[in-house]
């Protein structure tokens, strides 16, 4: 128990779980690693002190106290106490979609748009399997301190979803989450509260009842592990994942420069329908929706029809909504967008070549090859680098996790 | 009296006068023969009767009674009687802007979209000169049938407008268009009602008050003569005047595919500013606006500010409100799309030419080869056709007018 981590499925499941204990979600130094060595060399490394500073840090008051494979074990036996489950990128449940949140991570400034990874692994009460609960979903979100009008739009949105068969995800807070959540309970449908806190002990406590009947029919997720409180900072973590989970995000009602629309916004940089439903311009809860409709992607919905016409036909795969043409440039960090300028399209390049061509030093050059082959918009070839035939794909597998997910399938009971 | 129409100053003036009375206004078979001939030469032809047959027809009932430049005459002094006044192309207070109508006159089917062409003459009641008055203006318009919502909202706008200098314009109905002009006079502002009948007996006789406070600070406009009844289809060709001769519309309430929204519909022809004010998606008087801010020409605005922001900064000129990059072939229809197709860039070709390479018979691109002229399409270069260089141009003097327009101003008293 106190050796290498090893190499089994079994141990990269493990390491995934011990990694997501360790450090909080999304976290970038954390993100990059795993998506570039898998979890098992990861752990390694991390144990072995070959990691960033600052990841080494984070990582640090969990590690001391206790060996990563016996908090993994812990925290499986504690999800089995609970009525919960562990789902990892290796299992068959695992919804792929959330592997966009890649892309973005090193698209977007991380001085100002931190922790946007993937989770490593996800709490799960309920009994459905994650990824086909969440084919066909779509996020309701919005203020708390929601009005009547915005309480009644929210539930006849979801209403109209979760009868057609849609998955409404929402956070499980106060106001139009509730709401959202009540409708499609309504409808006898299934909904998806994505939680900020451990699953054990959902927020706020005034929605428990709540909680337990979407547990019954639905699922309750979270990143976090059993006792983890919720933070302010955590629902912004978390909103990456429910935009990253649905087809798209509707926002119904948002106060100016609110928090509620920060869902919206990784709707968009993740290229899903942002849609918005307006309101009275005299009313203070809809100056942020109003807003949002402003701008050229965000699509005015004033019910659960349009919301299907944004999101595609019942049936389809989750297919990226057509924005018009976009340049993989534009969403890249200055940094890397000129290390990419500097990589050949239909031949080879060696780093250093590349470095010369980008008027960068080798090292620089390296680290922003790490992030393009990682994001998809550069594959490696005999040594050197060339663009990606299509761009950046929208599914990216962590890098080393290909073979084994695949074994994971293989050997899972079904 | 009796003898040809003359060629002076004052014999254009009476004859564009004397053809506004004669004709529906925005007549096309009218506007086309006015834009390539000018009024004289057309009053001329017309007396004797060498132009379309349907054309002739439409102006026989009048023509029968009484000899134009009579029946210009009594329209003036008619005028006199009544304080107002009648404006024509010629008259330094014109507004220039109304020429863009001209265009889209060329570009949508002629079918279903009739009598766009630009007023011939206006009835003018109030102190302003057109043009100062309109300099500066914004379209507010909606549901005769408005909610409390509506009224407010479309007050609350108007007076915003009207307070920083902008002249209000709307159609003088029940609902939106008279909360629009009570919230502009509120503000001290100027307002301008855009009737469908004689400024004689502004329509609705409902609003008597209301029109008579506007003839006193701003302005009632018609392109009907006194007496002429509001028929329902004059509402519809109005509505073309409204958007034309302001920088921007908005909506504030319509029902589902109202006529409300014509003038909306026209805005978006004209290349003008198209806005709407979003409502509660409950209420059926705000499912036509959702209609519109669903397209992408459609910008939501809460209030004023947002109007300003669309229609430009106060003080500049007429600019055209950038929507992305359009191609004159889109707007055309398909015959003459086809002769434009065949008109070459740089050199000049023949009738004939262009007819060969257009697979037509002369005489039809003969046609075409006159549409394309008249909206700035093509020029006509060494007895054959060119393409424009740059496109339509945005502002359309009717051709033979620009050298009388001149001399009116030499001779204008001021």
């Amino acid at each position: 128990m106190t050796g290498p981590v090893g190499s089994t499925v079994d141990g990269a499941r493990r390491a995934y779980i011990a990694l997501s204990c360790l450090v909080e979600p999304g976290n970038r130094d954390l993100g990059i690693a795993v998506t570039q060595d898998g979890p098992v060399r990861t752990l390694d490394r991390l144990l072995a002190g070959r990691l960033p500073g600052r990841l080494l840090a984070a990582a640090a008051p969990r590690l001391r106290a206790e060996h990563p494979l016996r908090i993994a074990d812990a925290a499986s036996a504690e999800a089995d106490r609970l009525g919960a489950r562990l789902v990892t990128p290796l299992d068959k449940e695992w919804p792929a979609q959330l592997a966009d949140l890649v892309r973005i991570s090193f698209e977007t400034d991380r001085r100002i748009d931190r922790d946007t990874f993937p989770p490593l692994c996800l709490w799960v009460r309920g009994s459905w399997p994650l990824a086909d609960v969440l084919q066909r979903s779509v996020a309701v979100v919005g203020a708390r301190a929601a009005t009547e009008y915005g309480d009644h739009v929210a539930t006849e949105l979801a209403y109209g979803l979760a009868e057609r068969g849609w998955t409404v995800v929402s956070g499980g807070a106060y106001g139009i989450d509730a709401a959202a959540h009540r409708g499609a309970l309504a409808a006898n449908g299934t909904t998806v509260a994505v939680l900020a806190c451990g699953v054990d002990r959902p927020y706020p406590a005034g929605n428990t009842n709540l909680f337990e009947r979407i547990a019954e029919t639905g699922l309750l997720i979270s990143e976090w592990p059993p006792g983890a409180e919720p933070h302010r900072h955590r629902f912004l973590i978390r909103n990456r994942v429910i935009a990253a989970l649905t087809r798209g995000t509707v926002i119904v009602e948002a106060a100016a420069r609110s928090g509620a629309t920060a869902t919206l916004r990784r709707a968009t940089q993740l290229r899903r329908a942002a849609m918005a439903v307006p309101g009275p311009v005299t009313s203070a809860m809809s100056v942020g929706t109003h807003e949002w409709l402003r701008r050229d992607d965000t699509r005015l919905v004033t019910g659960w029809q349009h919301v299907l016409e944004e999101v595609g036909a019942i049936g389809t795969d989750l297919a990226p909504v057509p924005r018009g043409p976009e340049h993989a440039h534009d969403r890249l960090d200055a940094g890397s967008a000129q290390v990419l300028e500097a990589v050949p399209l239909r031949r080879v390049a060696s780093p250093d070549d590349i470095a010369a061509n980008a008027g960068l030093a080798v090292p620089d050059a390296l680290r922003a090859l790490g992030v393009l082959l990682a994001g998809g918009y550069v594959v490696q070839r005999h040594g050197g680098y060339t663009l990606a035939p299509a761009g950046p794909p929208t599914r990216i597998a962590p890098a080393g996790e290909r073979h084994e997910a695949k074994r994971s399938d293989d050997t899972a009971p079904g």
